[in-house]
């Protein structure tokens, strides 16, 4: 089996190069190839050495995504993206990125079929950014997608796409709404939804994290460690079972801001609590009242999906998975 | 003013070019140019002799956009397409001309208005070919669009792409989802959809009609004088009422093959119930039997648009617009 990871320098695409390095049986056959691409070239983690390949191309530009294709993988993971505030800032690169990168990438795999019979895999990551205010209190799996930054638009067009590519037999898509991953491992970034993240991250480093929001906010998340289940579940499904709507909300944890802070308090106690800050800025916390809150995935819990069901759970997986089982 | 209708060679740009020659003050304020353009060159009604300009040319490719736009017009009529049935036949030419063409127009819009600020007004005509079954028994405004088409694909895409244009401001779009169009006018089509009008339009002529399907049927309807009375509303209304979600689905008529029927038979007689010849088609209805049927249009019925609410009135409004209101 040959397996491409498009996006595989990012946080996700890194993880999950590493997962498959441990266990080559992952995707129930054995995987004997491995190709790694994104803009940069992308790291190969050790237990990748001899089947894994990594390249640098932006899936924008004319060929590239026809380089990849032309190798044929059977299950293709595309992750490759730019964030919502760059897609916001600049317009013109975020449709050529987000969606024509998409679609070319699409193109590519039709333009092999034509060819010579082929039907890939292929496991897309969505975001819960295709839905827009006003929201119910729970998303449901019929609610529409109205977003309400470009970022969004562009991700509900490749949901779109998708789902026809798949229709048509040209390949075997399914898509996947990501929840906010939280713990983000890394630096704090710039990101209006970081803190989510920061005020766990920093404080069990024992560093100052700053809280721009009141306690009573609520948002939608699932562990790095849970978005990586949901790709190999996603590599391993049946599709059928979709029928034509291609792409889920992933389950995840719907918890306030003190829900975050009560389970830092039980894991790494009151000394890391007293590491946050709280600063209030009004634009982030404007910014984070137009995010939704909670979803209602039985279509993917119907489908075996899983994350987290608690807080103290998505804070072990961090000190498990990023900090060597310890604070 | 300057308007421009893009797809003013079909049934409906047609119908809305008379109306425009009828009445120069049909959008509040005068008609002094119209530009009517389409693949083929379209007619132009004699009351526009002296400033209407009539183009052939094709929107997906390069250029054509940016001539049209060049000329700065205030209003865009875009009801360019091809029918749901060639996109699905040739998947290239149904993104090229569906998708790409109303990309094209769109970013011709946006090239303008970096050159000299510029946003004009624009009504796209999306069609209920955006949702996708299983369906509620009425499909409400926050419906997700789930199509089963390649058509009804690409008009969703145009939608998402319509809302991301207008909330940056680079035009002021509304997109139109009109119910199915009966009864239209012309000669009988292949389209599976066809035998709605057949059934109404050949009898009234004194001609015999086949119906494929039973008569419990149901289906959504407006007249051709209801939908350009939509295309004159959304030209008018202050578009800032609908928020974020630029797209609303029509008011129509939902009513069984049984009821158009009985309509006929109020209206011309028995004589003429007696020309519907039932010759049963298996794949005819199980097309049909993926499509909506019912919606609840509240959205668009509180912003005052309006179509017919039986099926009487449906059938006088051909009598009036195609027969000189005599049968």
């Amino acid at each position: 089996m040959h397996v491409l990871v498009i996006g595989a320098a990012g946080m996700l695409g890194r993880k999950l190069a590493e997962r498959i390095a441990a266990d080559s049986g992952l995707f129930g056959c054995d995987i004997d190839r491995v190709t790694l691409a994104d803009v940069i070239r992308p790291p190969v983690p050790a237990g990748l050495a001899g089947i894994a390949r990594a390249i640098a191309l932006d899936l924008g530009e004319d060929g590239a995504a026809g380089t990849l294709i032309a190798q044929r993988p059977d299950l293709i993971f595309h992750l490759a993206a730019i964030v919502s505030g760059e897609a916001e800032a600049d317009f013109g690169k975020g449709y050529r990125v987000n969606l024509d990168g998409s679609r070319l990438l699409f193109e590519a795999i039709r333009a092999e079929g034509l060819r010579q019979p082929y039907c890939p895999r292929l496991v897309f990551t969505s975001s819960i950014a295709v839905f827009g205010a006003p929201f119910p209190d729970r998303i449901g799996d019929e609610f529409l997608s109205a977003p309400l930054t470009s970022y969004g638009t562009q991700k509900a067009i490749c949901e779109l796409l998708l789902a026809d590519y798949s229709r048509r037999g040209l390949f075997d898509g399914i898509g996947l709404r990501l929840p906010t991953i939280c713990i983000r491992p890394g630096r704090p970034n710039k990101a209006a939804s970081g803190f989510f993240s920061n005020i766990l991250r920093e404080p069990l480093n024992g560093e100052e994290a700053i809280l721009p929001v009141d306690d009573s906010v609520r948002h939608w998340f699932a562990s790095p460690r849970a978005a990586i289940g949901f790709f190999i579940h996603a590599a391993r499904l049946d599709l059928a079972r979709l029928g034509p709507r291609r792409t889920l909300s992933m389950p995840g944890l719907s918890a306030t801001v003190g829900e975050e802070i009560e389970a830092l308090g039980r894991l790494a106690g009151e000394k890391a609590v007293r590491l946050i800050r709280r600063e209030p800025d009004p634009a982030i916390a404007r910014i984070v009242a137009s995010w939704p809150a909670d979803f209602d995935t039985q279509r993917a819990t119907a489908l075996g999906f899983r994350a987290e069901s608690g807080f103290d759970q998505l804070i072990r997986a961090h000190i498990d998975d990023e900090l060597g089982g310890r604070i």
